[in-house]
């Protein structure tokens, strides 16, 4: 079996679970008051080249969902793409733990939310009304839920719109690793120099084990934010073991050689199938997701041979390379690809 | 410096880590659809004697507040100790993820609830009276907050109470190991045989390091929890890392034997101290920790001669073992304690 | 000025307001246990032809956002029409009083829902899967937030595909005397015996004054509901005055002579302008409200003319008539659109 | 039977629903876009001698619960008396609409907080620490549960400490009128010249009918409290109804004079049983309620002699004085104790 699943189906970096085993000594604070978290905050400052606030959380969805919470009123409207994470797979956790604050899907393509389509809706709501809710925060999720990355340019473009209305920005970076090694910049341009407000780190879909964390680049939300998560359940009484698998994540580059790993699987599969009759991605393979729309009987095949992947329609399926998918494994898929598009009918029978 | 600050400062069993490194080969479902957690559902079901459902959560303010909210409506009023943990120190977790469920305070000694208090107290709310809220939990700390342990009866009077009513019971056995321990009776006797009916099982402060879990004895209540657990971002998508470090935290007794070693360590300094003018444990030292209420001249000196532990007010010190804090600390501070106590005037000037 | 703004800018009837009078004498136990409001319970009862509660609340919002509340989990879809009105304006009260749900627009035509569509959407969502929230309930808004009516068989269509998948029923009846008058079916038809679990009871609308009510044909629901309704400070103390109101309302068939007289100006408008060229309705006129597409100028002129209605776009206006417009108001909107959609280009200079 | 209930089970004043039905005509904006609403602000602004916001609500449930929504985060201790009616009476729901925030009762004589209580309170509360939630609000009930009266020197005691600690300071003003005609001082010397930032005014137990209100003294927190009593449901579609009842009750000094009819007949019966050996009030009789200590074969005489009142517990009775009780309704209460306190023995045969 060959697994395109997902990058959640996989393996940690040994080097992360090293880190974790290493922390283990001596006694330390509880709650994040031990010198990995101390260290923490100064890793991730120079990362981002500004004073931030980091926060290990134990999931994506948390981070998500807390992050929009602090930067929206119970009665905030949050703008997203249709098919952002937030608003199709973690079950309304930022409807919960915002109190009722309410997503908002806004068109564009490819899983990214348009900026002139921002502009629109906000354009048609009259600050002060009060029967619709108010306009608080625009989330964007970077690599976007289809694979495809926003430029600097784009996440720009949006941001300019929210901050100009007074709205607040979140990235959804579960895919942020894959993001930056494709655009080849630095953190601080992608997050908060591109008017990024509060960001959802991942590590776990690029080879982290059990945390994430939610980095923030505006003081004013960090102390109400701590509080939350105290009472969220997602502070950590033996944080070291967290913070410590944070600071390996990123030590030496690690984060950006498996994100490379796996962006350059998915880029080899993409220009294995280029131009292949009967397999059309529907949104440019920029990160490490493929969505390919073939005849069922294509998929059927697939499925027969041997491989792993989700289906989300009859005709579409999502392959997902993690840092440790191999090579041979992504020529596999790209041989079984060309071999059943070939003759397509035969495969279904 | 010796440390008797909180369980939580110390290391995490190295079993526990090495089932985690282990568990990171080949690849796996996330969101608890891998062999690990269904390996963990079945070994709590022998462990408890009867069907189990166990979710994986990070930390035990997760365990205790979903619970709650599981077992109460949003109006419900649950019942524990003034001590209780849910009731001082997660912030309101419990409200929080209950809709504003409250909590109310029931008297009893040493940090546990009385179930004559817990009688009287809901003989005097008229079923159906919508003014107060509705009676519709109990929490019962084992160990209590206060290191000592309810005995099976205390805990069957409670819950026969809280059944009369219609209340439901849940146990925060963030020390369940602790308690165990002592009682040297089986899990089931401990929780469901007595009438628990959902419990906070806790790890981390007994050796464990990023998780602890929820045992749901009744059937009824786990699937609603399942979908409360991933909005609130306690449901990992590699769940293998935690379930791993569960299984390898109850193979082979390891968990009580980490329990007896801090037991016998808080037992070997209540009987040093036994007696001694100067030092009164306020609760019996039925667990893990020691709370001794000292003049504070004496406190004062156990500061400065290189002991930390927490200063609960002018004259009341916690102490608290970890499973491997060594004889010749708890020696230690016995000796000091002794030597403390004898001039107490002199050591304070 | 002729106002044909909402039916929320009129009168209350008399009736109603005499009876607010009339309750006002004696002595009479608070927060609903009353006789008036026990009269209410049964008069409500004979009207429905079934056992229900009636609970009176202050405003439609509140009847909405409990009644969901009631019928779903805090993880739970609730399916509604994009243009219903929990969708678009009551600052997601569901969402909140919820603990979370999350609305679901499910397509259709005239701001009502499609069985077929809502069969569509739940045939593509597994039972169990939590990443996205369970479906929980189905909002019929009748009559139609577009001022269209469902029939029975629309209902009974929606209902029956709702309670295939456990899913339960809410109806919207902010304007449920409109849609009755209507119809010209009972109460119970248009309600539980077309599968509807729980209702928003309008009265404002239709000459009511200060308070609706949330009728529940499903025994199991009320007591929580009672709770939930008490801690949203719904429950007056001096609820007899909010009995009388909706007493007096259905007293003698008021409320459907209010309904008909709303019901038979816009009728009378909508003849009035049939098949004129300049003006379309965008949906069928069934109830009190018009939606007319016309060019931006004849607006314009109406709204130079003395006439107040809501804009809803550049071409798009809304009128909706009260039960005490007259006939001569109805008749001097049908000349003035007559007037300029003759000469539309004029009345734009 | 002679009622001394509750200040609920009473009757409105007559002026008040005159003027309800005088505001039936001509049509009017909604949700508090109407001339009567307008009105209402610039009166209270006249009352309260400073520009306020002033928010119609269905009831005093929902003036308390979201006052301190406004005022404290969710993760807020909002301190109040053990006997305050948010705390016994409200089915929490402050800790509903507050998102989880906590109630912590602090000691005072006859329902009211001691300054001194309050400021050792949160003398032992670290700021920044997370584990127990963060020092918010403070509530007065005024007059108090127990129907003593808070003095000017009293509330400012109280606020001083509170402010100098950055929390903020909510008035429960079921009784406010009753209190402040006690004081005999102005309604700005009793709320925001003694440190209130938020006040729920009470009128439905002095003679109202179906409305409550919130007066904002700090304008900062009005725009997010519009919104959340949009979503709340507690913004009336017809305001007028809901204005026109609160500009009577202050008109021409209307509400005082309804409160110093009440309190009149409650000073008056404690005037007659002063002195009168086996009734003792627990609480001095400073508004319009007495409570009443006996023995509990008195407090049966009087249920059998036709009187209406609360039992609180077998040997306490709570006696409540609307508006309208009469001096022979007084005298006879006055009678009856006196009866039967001569010859307790014998009553209760």
């Amino acid at each position: 079996m060959i697994d395109f699943r997902s990058d959640n189906t996989g393996r940690a970096a040994p080097e992360i679970l090293d880190a974790l085993v290493r922390a283990n000594s001596g006694t330390a604070l509880g709650y994040g008051a031990d010198e990995w978290t101390a260290r923490l905050q100064e890793r991730f400052g120079e990362l981002f080249e500004t004073r931030v606030r980091v926060f290990p959380v134990a999931t994506g969805t948390a981070a998500n969902a807390l992050s929009l919470a602090a930067i929206s009123p119970p009665w905030g409207l949050v703008y997203c793409s249709e098919m952002a994470h937030i608003n199709t797979s973690e079950a309304n956790a930022a409807g919960f733990f915002g109190g009722g604050l309410k997503l908002v899907p806004i068109a564009g393509d490819h899983g990214r939310i348009s900026a002139e389509a921002l502009a629109q809706t906000l354009a048609g709501i009259q600050p002060g009304a009060i029967h619709r809710g108010q306009p608080a925060a625009v989330n964007l999720t970077q690599a976007s839920d289809l694979g495809a990355v926003y430029s600097l340019d784009d996440i720009r473009a949006v941001s300019d719109i929210a901050k100009a209305r007074g709205l607040r920005v979140h990235m959804d970076g579960a895919r942020f690793a894959n993001a930056l090694a494709r655009l080849q910049c630095s953190p601080a341009e992608m997050s908060w120099r591109s008017g990024v407000d509060i960001l959802s780190f991942g590590a776990t879909k690029n080879g982290g084990a059990l945390c994430d964390a939610i980095v923030v680049f505006k003081p004013e939300l960090a102390d109400g934010l701590a509080m939350q998560l105290r009472r969220a359940g997602q502070v950590w009484s033996k944080m070291r073991f967290a913070a410590a698998q944070l600071l390996a994540y990123v030590e030496d580059g690690l984060w950006l050689r498996l994100a490379q790993a796996s962006n350059a699987a998915a880029a080899r599969i993409a220009a294995g199938i280029a131009g292949l009759a009967g397999v059309r991605p529907i949104a440019p393979v920029e990160a490490n997701e493929l969505f390919l729309e073939m005849a069922s009987e294509v998929i059927d095949a697939l499925e027969g041979g041997g491989f792993q992947f989700y289906r989300r329609s009859a005709t579409l399926a999502r392959f997902v390379c993690r840092f440790d998918v191999t090579e041979a494994e992504a020529d596999a898929l790209v041989a079984a690809l060309r071999r059943h598009c070939a003759a397509p009918a035969k495969a279904a029978e």
